[in-house]
């Protein structure tokens, strides 16, 4: 089976705290390593868990704030350090530019590897990365700037054949790849055997999907239905309901109404106001609406 | 007495480790806080050891290399979110105008206060700033590129006039000022009395000096002669002697020999590299010469 592990290497939000780092959280998906955000020490906190700094794949800025974005430089800065070679794509807002150009121009010809940004469509969803078993997809998020949820997803994998009916209907080995790929089988005899007879599902396809920052926007349920791991910002509890709407933030309630609507089979929550230094009554007002719903924290990991 | 008071943030170098941060520290003096360095993460360490961030008085680069500046963001950044309203003075090489430009036009009209930029003088002595009672001056190192060690010094202090004496020679109380500012006292007689028999030496003045990073330049000696704490840079063990030179970086022999010339009474060594992750040889190679030598690291408070 796929690895598919994300760690979470922050969940606070603009204003640091000694408890919650700025946003960032790393994707492991079929040996492969994503990065989405990169708040200022994201690159000390991928050293802290252990994270292998050579596997990063590619990174994926949700949104150009501060929080999400300034730890770019020095992670790129040591990636240099470490003699990377391979390009980096980097999925953002084309107004990234201000952060990294003038940092490419500073960093010259000591840098030992090519950047690639790739901008992210704020308007609809893209697909932005496809191999033979896994893509990666953006949607529109609802936030002051523009902003994008990201889906990572498994692709589907081919069904497996029953072993007994390849002897039973004597089955040519040069038929099975596309049977395990949904066809039929014609017998010599002009028989018809259909596939769901002699086949059984592949291993079931996993789906993580990211939404940070952004209010209460049910319009995205649609690109995150039935999720196995939704992470969605609860910046705020129910007492700033108010200001959560002001600032294009989600309170914890509103998060759960977004996964229930989904029906995602686990929530976390993150992105943490820096008000609070105990995280109890989000995780209690979410989970009144939704109960598979748990807290974001600094080093946590979620198999699926 | 005067609170001067050196609070290491982070004595780490290029390539962070989950021992050291990049370099930072905070220089607290006569009630206001300086700030030397801004490696990625100084302000999650300011948070972490409780500085006051409205107390930030201004920042001195020493030079641009990426470790000692790409916390200057997000510190940049929190300080407008927390309101702060007084001008922040930067005093860097001119180049850093790569860094803080973009920023500001990116923060636009979100930035609440204003900062100024004030160029370091790459090849001689330079006074930065001063007031009535302290004193920050910058002079060349010895690196890669233009970098400047500071130092940080209280003024001396008025002399005390000797209570008796004022009443033996019946000295009035207007001539008291210059008197302990150095003036000799004549009697309506015409007696000419010496000044340092009717006054005794203020407190002693204490200086602080910071040379981070340079090669061994015996050069810098005549800048921080007799200071009362010297950090100097001591990025290497003396295995590594050849690597230092190559890379414009000191061992930490090279850092107490400097140390021992310029007759300060104490000496931290930090800078650590990367490849270290026990620092007792450090410590045992510079004490070897100059044994009032300490190690810094995060959180460390050095009081004058």
């Amino acid at each position: 089976m796929t690895k598919f592990r994300i760690t979470i290497l922050g969940s606070g939000s603009a204003m640091p705290t000694t408890l919650h780092n700025p946003p960032s959280q790393l994707i492991e998906l079929n040996d492969k390593l994503f990065m989405i955000d990169c708040g200022e020490g994201t690159q000390l906190q991928m050293r802290k868990f252990k994270a292998r700094m050579s596997k990063l794949h590619s990174v994926f800025i949700s949104h150009l704030h501060g929080d999400h974005i300034f730890g770019l430089p020095g992670l790129l800065s040591t990636l240099s350090l470490l003699g990377r070679t391979a390009d980096l794509n980097i999925y953002a807002h084309k107004e990234i530019d201000f952060l990294i150009k003038p940092f490419l121009v500073y960093m010259g010809k000591h840098m030992t590897f090519k950047i690639n940004i790739i901008n992210l469509n704020p308007e609809s969803e893209e697909l932005l990365f496809e191999n033979q078993s896994i893509k990666i997809s953006s949607f529109p998020l609802k936030h002051r700037i523009e902003t994008n949820g990201f889906l990572f997803e498994e692709k589907k994998s081919a069904s497996h054949i029953i072993r007994e009916m390849i002897d039973y209907h004597n089955i040519p080995f040069h038929l099975i790849y596309d049977i395990k790929r949904g066809a039929d089988f014609t017998t010599p005899e002009g028989e018809e055997i259909k596939n769901e007879t002699i086949t059984v599902p592949g291993t079931p396809s996993k789906r993580y999907a990211y939404c940070s920052d952004t209010a209460y926007a049910p319009e995205i349920v649609p690109y995150i239905r039935n999720v196995d791991l939704l992470y969605h910002e609860a910046t705020f509890a129910e007492t700033e309901a108010k200001r959560a709407e002001e600032t294009y933030h989600s309170t914890a309630r509103q998060a759960a109404s977004i996964a229930k609507m989904a029906e995602v089979k686990k929530l976390v929550i993150g992105h943490y106001s820096s008000r609070y230094n105990e995280f109890g009554l989000l995780l209690k007002e979410a989970s009144e609406i939704f109960p598979e719903t748990e807290l974001a924290s600094e080093g946590k990991v979620f198999e699926l």
